[in-house]
């Protein structure tokens, strides 16, 4: 049996990816170092540019929360194809940080974060795909999005 | 003279470790990548597999944070030696993110942080179990609880 | 023609150093682990010792933000210096962590830990001066600072 390469899984979930962002600091989006790709901080950007907004908790429910991180997922695949070329040049998830603009009573952040997990595990299987991770509520966010996500993967 | 093991070390501060936990979402408690270990956030998990909750400056002051560190500290341990087989399996602290959920006036993250270095350092010792950390304050953690903790060892 | 190094530079922007901080708990500001350096989260301590103290959106706009973030910055380089000799010893920034003490509504974290990111930039270029990095805001900071920043560099 033929195992599909993280880019075929990708292109056979029919998902749509917004442009690689620009770093809007004095950052870079992706860094190779050594094995390791290091991402920065990611939003959730549309395909037209624009960002999801609003805080988890009051403007957004914890399953429209989860849409956001997996946006903000979509991104981060959008920056490392940007930056490699496909993403069969990662062969691992190490580690993910989840950033939630939470209200101080809501908890449930490990399902806000699942949004991006999953799809990362959906991509890269749920051994290699699937990496350590915190999620947390922050008091803001650039731009007042809903989630910010950064990660570490293993280069191929 | 002999110098006790880790293992041995912790073994004679006579602490009572939680269950390993699960993971709460998409994601592994600890991943092991070249010569490093990786954890997840950890919650300050007790022994009957409930959580130390509520937010430090209010419900807790800075004492009872720094116990729920502490708890904290023992839920990694227990998942490294759910991963590993002994504490022995570590060489070194290399670093150590603490997240406080914390009113706005709290100030006092490093000495709630301190309730898990101290366990580290008793374990590992003044050297080797002392790492760099940034302790912070965050609006909200997964299930309300008191403090998050992720971390980074070097194997031995 | 030649090519300043870091030092140098640093040298040339004519800025003054705050002490090199001891740890406020139990971490090293700094580890040397292979060839990368850690630093712990750094506040922004003045050459008198103190802090740049109070909250980002009220008592801080993000000009002085962005100031203090550069004081932290300059409080990153005494660490180095005090650790390794030399800013020469470190040949690129990896990896910037930048929490700002910030209201819920202040949305402009990028813009405030530029203040850290452009004086790498100015010291280690601006391909091996900027790394990847995340900002964001956070409820609280250890004695109640305006910002605080961890890194981890490659060695040279």
């Amino acid at each position: 049996m033929t195992v599909a390469s993280p880019q075929a899984r990708f292109t056979a979930l029919g998902l749509t990816l917004p442009p690689a962002p620009k770093p809007i600091g004095a950052y870079t989006p992706a860094l190779v170092v050594g094995p390791h790709l290091y991402l920065s901080g990611h939003l959730p950007t549309l395909p037209d540019g624009s960002f999801i907004k609003g805080r988890v908790g009051c403007e957004h429910d914890a399953d429209a929360g989860k849409l956001a991180a997996q946006q903000v997922g979509l991104t981060m695949l959008a920056t490392v194809i940007d930056r490699l070329g496909s993403l069969d040049r990662v062969r691992r998830v190490i580690k993910v940080l989840g950033m939630v603009n939470s209200t101080p009573e809501f908890d449930k952040h490990p399902h806000v974060i699942n949004g991006c997990s999953e799809l990362f595990g959906s991509i890269w299987g749920s051994e290699l795909g699937v990496g350590v991770r915190s999620a947390f509520g922050v008091a803001a966010l650039p731009n007042n999005v809903a989630v910010e996500i950064e990660a570490i993967f293993e280069l191929a």
